[in-house]
C-alpha cells in the first residue's frame, strides 16, 4: 500500500514553491482534503508558522488545506489520523532530531505502510532512505541516531550536483563524498537532481521528471538511469 | 604555550600538498624533527599508509620525518611523546569517530596545552573548534559526539565558499548554512577561505594568508576581516 513521492527539491529555479509537482500531486493526494505538514526541518531557521504558510500557499493551488503537526497537541495522533503527509525541506539534522524527540519514526513508518500518501522534498526525502548519512546539510544539531525512516532500501542524495570541471575550489565534489560513504556503508545511493523525484507505489520505485539520476552502488562505477526506470531492484 | 596552525586546506589550486605553507611550517616545526601524523580522516577513503606517504612527501621538503599514529601500538603515548602533531584533512565525521574510539580527545588537548605544535588542515582544522557542527562534510559515520577539541573558543568553517550569484542550484549556500547554525548555537564561526590559516600563539589568534576571512557572530551581520587581524576577542 506504500505511496510515496521522494522529490529532490521543493522548488526548481525560476518557478514557485512546489509548482513543477502540482499536477502530479493533484493525483497523488486525490483522496486527501487536508495535508499534515511537518515543518521540523525549518529552512533558514524560519518558524513553524511561517513555514506552514509557505506550504499552504503552494498546496492551495490544488485546493488542499494544510495543517501543521506543531498545531496538534498529540503529534503521534496527528500522524495516525492524517489523510496525507508532507515533510518539507530544510536541515536534515534538525528534522531528524525533532522526529526522534517527538517519537514519530515508528508512527510515520506505520502510516506509510498502511497507505497514507507521503510527500517528501529535500530533507523530507533524505529521511525516506535508510540513514541520513548522505545528506548535504550542515550538522547543526546532534540527533540521537543517523537512522532514518527506511521507507526505501537505499539512501537518497537530494539536490545532486555534478562536478564543476572549471572549479578551482579544492573541497570534495558530491561524487567524491558519496564514494567516501561507500568506504563505510554498503547501501546504494540515488543522486536525485533538482527536478527529479521517485514515485514509490507498493513495490514499484520509478524515477520521474525530465532528468537522469545518478546511481552509486557499492564497489561499482556510478551510472545514470533515465526517467521511467524501475529502481526496485536496488538494495 | 599553545602553538597551533589552523589551515583551511592542505592544498591550494595549482600547487602541491602543503606547498603554500612550507615556509611557515619550517619555523612552526623548528624544534620538531619527527612529526606525528594523524591520518584518521582518510580523504577519499584512502588507507592510513597511503595518506601517510602523502604527508611524508609534503613535509620531507622541510626535512621532517613523518610517523603516523597508526604505526604505534599505543596511540595515547604517541600523542604524549610527539614533538609536533599534524592532523590531515578528509572526512570530519570519520576523524572525530576515530579520535573518540581511540580516546585521544583529552591527550591531544593536553599535548597542545603543554606546547606541542599542532597543525590542522581542513578536517584537522575543523576539530580545533568547539564542535564539528560547521563542517562541510557528509556524515558518513555516526560519532559519539559532535564536540571537538575546543582549542579555540569558536567554530571553524574550512574551505569557506562565497555564494555564486550565477548559480541556478537551489541547495543552500554556505552562508545560509552557517546562519542556520546560529539558530541553534551561539559560538562565532570563522569562514576560512582556501589559502588562509589562523595562527594561535598562546592567547593570540591571527589570520594569515593573502585573503580576508568571513566572521559569523550570533545575531550579527557577517563581516570580513583582513589578514593580520587579531581574533582572540571572539568567543
Amino acid at each position: 500500500m506504500k505511496n510515496i513521492i521522494i522529490a529532490s527539491t521543493s522548488t526548481i529555479h525560476g518557478s514557485t514553491y512546489l509548482e513543477y509537482l502540482l499536477e502530479t500531486l493533484e493525483t497523488f493526494f486525490a483522496n486527501a482534503k487536508t495535508i499534515l505538514f511537518i515543518p521540523y526541518a525549518r529552512p533558514g531557521g524560519i518558524s513553524h508558522d511561517a513555514y506552514t504558510a509557505i506550504a499552504q500557499k503552494g498546496l492551495s493551488k490544488i485546493n488542499k488545506t494544510v495543517k501543521s503537526i506543531h498545531e496538534f497537541e498529540n503529534p503521534i495522533e496527528a500522524i495516525e489520523q492524517a489523510e496525507g503527509i508532507f515533510v518539507g525541506g530544510g536541515n536534515t539534522f534538525v528534522l531528524t532530531y525533532q522526529l526522534y524527540k517527538n517519537n514519530l519514526i515508528t508512527p510515520i513508518q506505520n502510516a506509510v505502510k498502511s497507505g497514507t500518501p507521503y510527500l517528501g522534498t529535500s530533507a523530507g526525502s533524505n529521511i525516506c532512505g535508510l540513514t541520513i548519512k548522505t545528506t548535504n546539510d550542515m550538522p547543526i544539531v546532534y540527533p540521537p541516531s543517523f537512522n532514518a525512516l527506511a521507507l526505501v532500501p537505499f539512501n537518497i542524495n537530494p539536490h545532486y550536483l555534478d562536478p564543476d570541471p572549471t572549479s578551482k575550489h579544492m573541497g570534495e565534489t558530491r561524487e567524491t563524498r558519496i564514494n567516501e560513504f561507500h568506504h563505510y556503508n554498503t547501501p546504494p545511493v540515488i543522486g536525485l537532481r533538482e527536478g527529479s523525484w521517485l514515485h514509490v507505489n507498493e513495490s514499484s520505485i520509478i524515477l520521474n521528471g525530465p532528468l537522469t539520476a545518478r546511481i552509486f552502488e557499492h564497489n561499482k562505477t556510478p551510472y545514470e538511469v533515465n526517467p521511467g526506470t524501475q529502481l526496485n531492484h536496488l538494495n
